[in-house]
C-alpha cells in the first residue's frame, strides 16, 4: 500500500511518500512544496495544487493522511491554512485519493514513539527506521512522513479496525 | 468583458456571471453549486473545484470577484471557509482567471446602492436593472451577482485606476 502523507500550509507543504506491506515500510520521496514569500495566493494556491496533482500521477497512492488542522484563536489564520488544506483536498479528491487526518501528535507517536519529538529528533529516528541518511530528509517533510507512517499502521491493522478507527475527510 | 462572481461557502456557493461593455452588462448566467448537507468535506470540495473549472470552461471569463472572508471568532468556521474558498481560487488559478475580492458590503453598495441591502432585495433590484424575472436569480446567487457587477463597475473605469483600486489577490 502506498500512502501521501501532507503536512500543508500556504507557503511550506511538506509531503512524503511510502510503501507499506506486510512487516516492512520504505520511504519512497520526501520534500517541500516552497511558494515564495511575495507569491498572491491565487499563485500558491496553484502551485499547491498542481504539486498535489504531479504526486499524484507519479505514485499514484491508494491513501492521503494529512495534518488536523491547529485550531488557533486567530481567525485569519484559519481562513489562510483552510485555504491551503482545501486546495490540497480537492486535488486529493479530483485524483480519486482518500484522504485520512491525523494531529502530529498522534502522528509523531505512532511514527517514532514520542508525540512531543521535535522535527529534529523525528528526522533522525525515521532516517535510522527507514537506512536512509538524516540529511536526504528536509526538516519540513517530517511531519508529512509521520502522518503517512501512522495511517500506515492503522491501516495494516485490517480494514474492519481501521474503518472504526478512522475514515476519509 | 466577462466576469464570474463567486459566493463560496462549503455546502451552498453561489455564481454570476455578467458581460460588461461600454454603458451596458447582462446577465449570462447564476445559479447555486449545491452540496448535500451530509457530503464529505473532500467530496464537497471536489464538486466546487469541477463546478468552478466546468464554468471557466464554458463562459472564459476575463476575471473573477469572490467575497471577502468574513473573519468571525471561530477558527474552526474560518478554516472550513477557507477550505472552500482554496478550492475555489486554485481552480480559478489554475484556469488562468485573475480573481479579485470585495467585501459583500462593498459588492452590494456598488450593484444596488445600498451596502446593507438584504439578498430579497438585492434580488429584486437586479432583476430590475438587468430585465429578468427575479424567479430566475436563486437568492444564494444575489451576492455573487452583485460581486460581478462591483468588479465590472470599478475594472471599466479604466485600467490605471482599476489597477490603483484593487489587485489580484
Amino acid at each position: 500500500m502506498l500512502i501521501l502523507g501532507i503536512d500543508p500550509a500556504i507557503r511550506t507543504t511538506g509531503y512524503g511518500v511510502i510503501r507499506a506491506g506486510a512487516g516492512r515500510m520504505e520511504i519512497l520521496d520526501c520534500g517541500v512544496i516552497r511558494n515564495p514569500a511575495r507569491a498572491p495566493h491565487s499563485e500558491c494556491l496553484r502551485r499547491l495544487s498542481g504539486g498535489i496533482a504531479e504526486l499524484i500521477g507519479h505514485f499514484q497512492p491508494d491513501a492521503a493522511s494529512i495534518e488536523e488542522p491547529f485550531l488557533g484563536r486567530n481567525a485569519a489564520t484559519a481562513i489562510i491554512l483552510g485555504m491551503a488544506r482545501g486546495a490540497i483536498l480537492a486535488a486529493l479528491a479530483v485524483g480519486g485519493v482518500p484522504c485520512y487526518a491525523y494531529s502530529p501528535r498522534t502522528a509523531k507517536k505512532s511514527a517514532v514513539g514520542s508525540g512531543s519529538a521535535e522535527k529534529e529528533q523525528v528526522a533522525m529516528m525515521m532516517a535510522a527506521q527507514f537506512h536512509i541518511e538524516v540529511r536526504n530528509i528536509p526538516l519540513d517533510a517530517t511531519d508529512a512522513l509521520a502522518l503517512a507512517v501512522c495511517h500506515a499502521q492503522i491501516a495494516m491493522r485490517g480494514p474492519d479496525l481501521a474503518a472504526l478507527l478512522t475514515k476519509p475527510i
